[in-house]
């Protein structure tokens, strides 16, 4: 069996997600699957480095399968771009090492957060953006204050969205960088992985202390409380796309 | 009466153009008027500097209007915006000369028309692309040299896609840009003025030049057929653009 890496890119718009959960079949991993198993002819697995939520978009997911092929990578890619919808696209695809895992073996996973400040500036990409309609700017120097606390190994358990996760939430977050422009608060967090819901919960909890409605200072204990309840809401999955995953 | 100017941008896709013809409301133009009526308790008429094509898009027309109001200019763009559909936003909008008006007054119009050679690069920008899915590359080396002949003041009848046009179908090309990257070509056409369709047939016709169906140095001969049918076929909208119009 061949092991496969490739690049992918999506829009998720109308996904549950990149993973099968329940009875489901609408995610990127299915159109992925049913694809190479209809090309190979045998059952073919494929396992993404990040598990995207519904609605959440990727421009540089790695995902691996293995197949028996005789096929060479350009024809594999170009047989997938070509059944795949206009809103999945594969940009690369290369043999791997023959124990490679695009999840255990990811080192960082960057996700990037996009918050709107006018509306109008955003026609184009409208899907790909959470619109902020509060009444009064976020003050991004609070908000960055914020984060010092957040950086590190930390239990995130204050900022998981499965009340039924049984494994370890510690989670190391390398950074986080916010940058604003006149349109556009981005916020970029890298990281050794991230829980359920972990990055939209940062946001809608980092948007709290913009708002001065939460002390910049308080994220310490935030985390200590591992407590969902304490931490802000979850921000709408449509601004968060999982930009890259690397590997050292 | 003041006289205002504003810059809009929108996602051409689903509507039946910038202007409204026949029986149809569904165009820009129409929601922006119906707003700024209700804004003004007066009918309001908006000018459009150029009448894109149902599913063309814009990232820089320009609009006039003349309305009686004591509203600062501030708050007449931030109420469109709040009213206005997604796909559709005032990026400025400033009061002008008394006399001026959008369409009278433009001295070049810029519209950039994208071609792609790779679908899954362009996951996110899929509306605003026209995929080209012909066997061999394009030779854009041929296209620009097709170009030379179109460049100037001609008669542009040939490629003019109302068959009942009955004013002058003269217009002047300033320059035409042919930039190729690994998953595009654009070709941006800069002018005085153009026809119903006019940029698509010239796509479509250049197209036929990058296929090697069309001599590059045919352009002459063609423009003096003044025959639609000698010219190529219609680009699809989506691949166009209306970037800028320049004033001087």
């Amino acid at each position: 069996m061949k092991n496969y890496r490739m690049t992918v890119q999506y829009d998720g718009t109308r996904y549950n997600g990149w993973q099968k959960q329940g009875d489901t079949d609408n995610t990127i991993q299915n159109k992925l699957e049913t694809i190479l198993t209809r090309l190979t002819g045998e059952k073919v697995s494929v396992n993404g480095a990040g598990r995207t939520d519904a609605g959440v978009h990727a421009k540089g997911q790695v995902a691996q399968f293995r197949a028996e092929t005789d096929l060479t990578e350009a024809e594999i890619r170009d047989y997938l771009n070509r059944y795949l919808p206009d809103d999945i696209g594969v940009l690369l695809l290369k043999e791997a090492a023959p124990r490679f895992h695009s999840r255990y073996n990811a080192s960082t996973k960057y996700y990037l957060y996009r918050i709107g400040k006018n509306k109008a500036a955003h026609i184009f990409e409208r899907k790909y953006i959470y619109e902020y309609r509060g009444e009064t700017p976020l003050d991004t120097a609070a908000m960055k204050l914020a984060t010092l606390q957040l950086i590190g190994e930390h239990d995130f358990r204050s900022f998981c969205g499965n009340p039924k996760m049984n494994k370890s939430t510690v989670r190391t977050i390398y950074s986080i960088r916010i940058t604003e422009t006149e349109d556009e608060i981005d916020i970029g967090f890298f990281g050794d992985g991230f829980l359920q819901y972990m990055v939209r919960i940062l946001v809608g909890t980092l948007i709290e202390v913009g708002e001065h409605r939460r002390d910049p200072q308080s994220m310490d204990s935030l985390l200590e409380s591992r407590s969902r309840r304490m931490a802000g809401p979850t921000a709408p999955a449509c601004g968060l796309t999982l930009m890259e995953v690397r590997y050292s």
